[in-house]
């Protein structure tokens, strides 16, 4: 936990030592799979980004669902079985309206505060210096901290993810109206391998929706499918790149004829719908949006949850790590899954 | 007629004096309202913009549709209604399929000419520097010279501006994929009678679409009913406004309030759907874009036919008059509206 946001936190998660959390997760061949893979490729970086100097794909080697028929699933045949073909999910009735509002009215106290908005975990337009996210959010305000901890949320990320989880980012997501700006496409998995040390893709994204998006306001895209693929970008990475590139970002992104291949071959999908709607995500799916000229803002809630058994390590590239708001490296602990 | 144009241009306009063409043209009590209006007003500014600290609202003094049922009308009772009332209509058979085809081949072989590129006409991506738009294309290319003068589009300019009309400015707008930038909302005719010296709010724009638009590529956006208020812009003009708000309009545009308001009661419609779809819309909608960051870019031809009686004068602001390739001045003479 980084100093300057320990004052606001508060300890959510278990106490219990790693090493023994790793031998109770549960163990299933997907997951052994991987860690003997892991193992015989300990120094090797299975998917290599920014090194070479043309584009270049490598098959996704791991599992897009980590649990078995033996665990109790929380969602439906069907939905687990679209999660894995598209690499996504929009889930409508996982929250109650109250609650959806509560988490509505936190947002806008949190963006009113002048005292959040001079923080470093707030990120301001490159143009107009409004707030575009606020990250670490569980650790700034225990109401999202009880929320990013959530039991219906914690319970899925196990689930798909086959293992304990810790929370490896979380934010606040406001694009403005009127002078929001696009975000180009990319993997999080690729940047989060390479600039934080996530090992394998063993993470997902949970997405909180609490304006309403429509095809105007600049939705969240998708593009299914692409999750199965790494795309190997092209670019070295600057030093302190994440000072820039969470505000736009050039390096780390997917280059022009791998992004027409795959939108060919799969389509795009807008994340459109009504507060409330939860986008759940590959680490590896494809993502962007574009501007908002509208009056309407754009925000939500997100979260990353990564297996515990992925925790970041040295990063791939060779920056030094971004800081502990945006990437957890040491407040690595599992979250509980149960009330 | 610009002389950088001159040498690729053609006489397709009609040969006849410009009085006598004003004595032939339709005389109806709308026509006369405006003409008796516009003496009585002579040298004053009935729409001023940029001259205030302060955003202010001007109702539409003048028609929308300026023929009545003495004319034949070339549209359907119900789409003349739906013009008057949004400002605006889709048509999606007003040319053969065989005839698109052709305007998307003519304007691939413009967009690929290095020749093209290098002229003034053409405008370029404020970051890529791709071709944003070509104008005059009418005077460049023989082809659109007969697009832009066809019969149909004529007839329907005729009815609605209720007089002989000409073509203030004709282009191609290409807006790349993957890195295509937002056009933020604005009122054309605000920028014409500013910048132009375009009096009255007498002219139309006939969008013909020569790609698929759908939401995800930012197609054109259009708040029903904006035509009907003029926003008086704050801010002043700098002089060759139109080199950088070609790329990106900061002066000229409504403010928030202005346009919060009018989304919230009119909502935004977005000009989607197949290639040939044509859009016409009143000079004083407000409309706009957002980026496109799909793989797919949106191009269309865009011709505005103004009223002979509204030809342009001074310009209202303080500016000198844009280049003859942006709005016409010298070369105006009336389209005939029959093969």
């Amino acid at each position: 936990m980084s100093s300057s946001a320990s004052a606001l936190a508060h300890d959510i998660f278990y106490d219990t030592d790693l090493a023994e959390q790793e031998l109770m997760s549960k163990k299933n061949d997907s997951e052994e799979r991987v860690r003997n893979k892991a193992q015989e490729e300990e120094v090797s970086d299975v998917y290599p980004s920014r090194q070479y100097s043309l584009s270049r794909h490598f098959n996704r080697i791991d599992p897009v669902i980590y649990s078995d028929g033996r665990q109790k699933a929380p969602l439906d045949a069907a939905l687990l079985d679209r999660y894995e073909k598209k690499g996504f999910l929009f889930l409508d009735d996982l929250f109650e309206d109250h609650e959806i509002t509560d988490m509505q009215r936190h947002m806008q106290r949190l963006r009113d505060s002048d005292e959040i908005k001079q923080r470093e975990e707030s990120i301001t337009e490159a143009n107009s210096g409004d707030i575009r996210s606020v990250f670490d959010v569980h650790k700034l305000s225990d109401f999202f901290q009880k929320v990013a901890q959530d039991p219906r949320l914690v319970r899925i990320a196990e689930y798909l993810l086959g293992d304990k989880v810790y929370l490896h980012q979380t934010r606040l997501n406001y694009k403005p109206g009127f002078r929001g700006k696009e975000f180009y496409w990319h993997s999080d998995f690729e940047t989060w391998h390479v600039e934080d040390g996530m090992p394998r893709m063993r993470a997902l994204s949970v997405s909180i929706t609490l304006t309403p998006n429509d095809h105007y306001n600049g939705p969240l895209l998708l593009i299914p499918g692409s999750h199965q693929t790494f795309i190997s970008c092209v670019g070295e990475t600057p030093e302190n790149n994440y000072l820039s590139s969470l505000k736009r970002q050039d390096v780390g992104v997917p280059d022009q004829a791998s992004l027409q291949s795959l939108i060919e071959q799969n389509g795009i999908e807008a994340a459109v719908g009504q507060p409330g709607r939860i986008i759940l995500f590959d680490c590896n799916v494809l993502h962007g949006s574009n501007s908002n000229i509208t009056s309407t803002p754009r925000s939500n809630l997100f979260f990353v949850y990564n297996a515990l058994s992925n925790r970041v390590g040295q990063p791939f590239g060779s920056t030094a790590p971004r800081p502990e708001y945006i990437a957890a490296r040491k407040s690595i602990k599992a979250l509980k899954n149960s009330d």
